[in-house]
């Protein structure tokens, strides 16, 4: 990205932002007093070149339905799983997508001559929670999906860390003799709390099966009664980490669970009151009070990649002044 | 602390830093080229009018040992355990001290005539450890002693968080089985590796306990060997929940259990590369390279506490600036 696509576009009046999923891109066209325009969804591409296609339809489809052109647009934001190089807007390792090695920024740039800026999504996701909910401070989001992690936002800036691991609470273990991980190791939160862990341990088809447990532990079935007991308090135990870690003052949860509404919050909540009741010391946090839930479908992921292809890339702040 | 207070004394040479222990003062004299130009040991008195009498008394006694007097003396910053407020300087519930309530920097200042700051002994010792080990970046502070705490410096600054639980990381649960914690939960990673959980596991008598629980395990003592392994594993655990929630880039652990050298830095270690073996995600962060161990009687406490004590209180910053 140069000093002169910067100064190009700077006029334009709409900002898009994309948040990449495995299956899905959620796109959003954010007006220039920070209002969502057009919202759109389009199934996300497999492989590179395929994602690079996905990623561009959805903006052309985005420019469609405001009746407007390409050189309407200020710039493109996208949120993608995966270890992103958010200087370069190089994707690496986003596995669910089928990439390897994708240098998406420049790719998608070269298609319709507009600016790209690439963040991992959950970080992405934290930017615009933040925004969306008006936290002021520190707060913290963490995403329930298939996999579990969380992002930081203080002072309204994604806090980085220094090696783009800050916020990766779902590969903390929390109890050594909990279930296999993913990554290898027993316990970790996201064998509590993700949604592909609880799919997997509870083994029976149907196509929402975390629903289907919270229904069948209502109807009192004994495994279903302990994954949901898993899932509260693995996200509890989240919570706690980035607390009792980062110090952040709110936690917001977001992704794909929050389908699952009050049930999740309510729970998670009570989570929170039950791992309190015995030490003053996590009472005094009150950290049930310092949660809250987004609505299922919230655009923050998309609308917070829209505020990241905004920015100017810090790399340029440095060097121009 | 007024801006006169502040004026009046920038042209003075010496800084004093305290960490005030629960048995001991570690107090140290900073030249304005930041080196330690003395040092002494006091006795830290029990109850709020003897923590001032001896904090007062260390202040002197440094003193006396540069043949100067307290208007030589630009500031004093005292590390000190319990819930600080560094605007104010008054400390609370400082337990291991038998204070409830003290407004420590007013009166001490009022005794001596110079202006003090206070901070919480482990945040002070994270600036101190930082500074001294040359960290550039962020850096988190484990302190290993009776109790277990951490502290974060990101780019020279103490992070404090929104409520001053930053760090935390002692009181967090990583086995639902494990020991029940003086905080009233069970398995906070406090209670595998700080020296008081581990001497009442150990339940023998001697002054050393957790020296004569790595003893026996040499000699092969069940007990010895797993509280052993449960010493490392814990101290692991910290490692892990400040790598990956805050990401900070190194992790240098301090505190009383650095007396045993060697044996504690090369267990955590072991225990860091154990963990991550079935891990290709662990085993990528290279945790065990970005940890390092303080010299037994490290002065960095006292070190960081000086410096504190030569800082601007952000409200100043902002009002004045």
């Amino acid at each position: 990205m140069t000093d002169a696509v910067i100064a190009d576009h700077s006029g334009r009046p709409i900002r898009v932002g994309l948040d990449v999923g495995g299956t899905k891109i959620d796109a959003v066209a954010v007006s220039s007093d920070d209002r969502i325009v057009a919202r759109l969804r389009r199934a996300t591409g497999w492989g590179e070149d395929a994602v690079v296609d996905s990623i561009v339809g959805a903006v052309l489809g985005l420019a469609d339905e405001l009746g407007v052109t390409t050189s309407d647009i200020a710039s493109v934001g996208v949120g993608i799983p995966g270890l992103v190089d958010s200087d370069s807007g190089r994707v690496l390792h986003a596995v669910n997508l089928g990439v390897e090695s994708l240098d998406l920024a420049v790719r998608a740039s070269a298609r319709i001559g507009v600016p790209f800026r690439v963040e991992n999504d959950v970080k992405a996701a934290a930017l615009g929670a933040a925004v969306l909910r008006g936290v002021e401070g520190s707060m913290a989001y963490l995403n329930l999906g298939t996999g579990v992690a969380a992002g930081i936002v203080v002072d309204g800036r994604i806090w980085r860390g220094s090696r783009g691991t800050a916020g990766e609470v779902g590969h903390l273990s929390v109890d050594p003799s909990g279930r296999l991980c993913g990554c290898g190791q027993h316990g970790c939160i996201e064998t509590f709390c993700g949604g592909g862990a609880l799919a997997k341990a509870w083994g029976r088809p149907g196509a929402l099966p975390v629903r289907d447990i919270l229904d069948a532990a209502d109807a009192g079935d004994a495994d279903a009664l302990a994954l949901r007991a898993d899932l509260f308090h693995g996200a509890a135990a989240g919570v706690r980490v980035l607390v009792l870690s980062a110090d952040v003052e709110r936690v917001i949860i977001g992704g794909g669970l929050t389908a699952l509404g009050d049930r999740l919050e309510n729970g998670v909540r009570g989570a929170l009151r039950a791992g309190a009741e015995a030490s003053a010391f996590m009472r005094s946090l009150r950290l049930d009070e310092r949660i809250e839930l987004l609505p299922a479908g919230s655009p923050a992921a998309a609308f917070g990649a829209a505020l990241v292809g905004a920015s100017v890339p810090s790399k340029e702040i440095v060097s121009h002044g």
